[in-house]
């Protein structure tokens, strides 16, 4: 088997997550595949929870493919507001809002809290299905601790991260490099730890 | 809040698993209630993965009594028949099949199978629910790896342990003391894994 490269469909219709996924995917003998090229349209994501969005994401792919699949799912949760906004975190001022307005609106809705009392984490969470009744996908849960500011900060990275400063770094997310970010957020930490699973089952062990 | 016990549904009816979780979790300043002691009723489990099974029966249970809800997930999933009988282990010969008629539907449908090509694992999954519409579950995976017989031995434990050759020790589960199985199986690791999440997270802290 280890001359043989598996393939595996990506959900995700997300031009830089693919490219990320493809770098670290090669070196395993898996050839990923993006799920648009194989004609697979979008999946809805109508869960509560990261996790369930990703596996019907993932499990959408993989009865449209007959393929290995796998899908993320991720966002921001704030303690003072109950984990919001959470799944709802690409939308949290309205279905096509900019990341600017949403930025807007989580700082409006923490309006008053004071600091020590905004804490937040940003999820990712991945997950990887064999086939489309497999029971026991790999679940991937990278976790990222900070702090939301009351007015944004830096220029990168996109989403929340201007007013997410990161507890590890005292910085915001939006100060950090690519190569930095990568290394140390919530999406980096969960990939490595799905790379280090599949490395154990993939044809190139 | 140190000296505030909180109090945590369990979303099980498993007399055995609530004595576990009770005798686990209390020195944590966690105070665990069996659903049926407030009124909750079984949720079905009618999801292809144990972790969706896990997290729809928290929620039921988060749903029907405002606290935070346990609930787990377990069965065999067996390399050769494609990860089955999975979420249906407990039903695998039927509706109200019983220990043995699951077992032999199991040897049945290995029949054939050579040594070597028989391998299995034992799952649990254990859901941790803050509240109804946490976005982010704890989930902890215990697996534990094992080989199908062709058949029983031993006396002890349920389900497949009779025909679950355990790859650690070479004796079926059902051979296992249990206190021994408590230590090595997959309830139990999955068990201690969300011990020490939930110890993060908790009052006792």
């Amino acid at each position: 088997m280890s001359s043989q490269r598996m393939q595996l469909v990506i959900a995700s219709n997300n031009t830089g997550k693919l490219r990320e996924f493809a770098d670290l995917l090669s070196p395993l003998g898996i050839q990923p595949v993006a799920q648009k090229d194989l004609g697979v349209t979008e999946a809805d994501e109508p869960a509560v929870t990261f996790v369930e969005n990703a596996i019907l994401k993932a499990r959408h792919a993989c009865v449209m493919t007959g393929l290995p699949a796998l899908a993320d799912d991720s966002g921001l949760a704030v303690d003072a507001l109950g984990g919001q906004p959470g799944v709802r975190s690409a939308r949290f001022a309205g279905e096509s809002a900019s990341d600017a307005d949403n930025v807007r609106a989580l700082l409006d809705a923490l309006a008053g809290v004071p600091e020590g009392e905004r804490r937040a984490q940003y999820h990712c969470v991945l997950v990887y299905l064999a086939h489309a009744k497999d029971p026991t996908p790999l679940i991937c849960h990278g976790r990222w601790e900070g702090e939301i500011l009351t007015e944004p900060r830096g220029e990168g990275g996109f989403g929340y991260d201007p007013v997410f400063e990161v507890t590890e770094t005292g910085c915001t997310a939006a100060e950090l490099s690519r190569t930095e970010k990568g290394r140390i957020s919530h999406r980096g930490r969960a990939l490595r730890s799905l790379m280090d699973q599949l490395a154990l089952i993939t044809p190139a062990r």
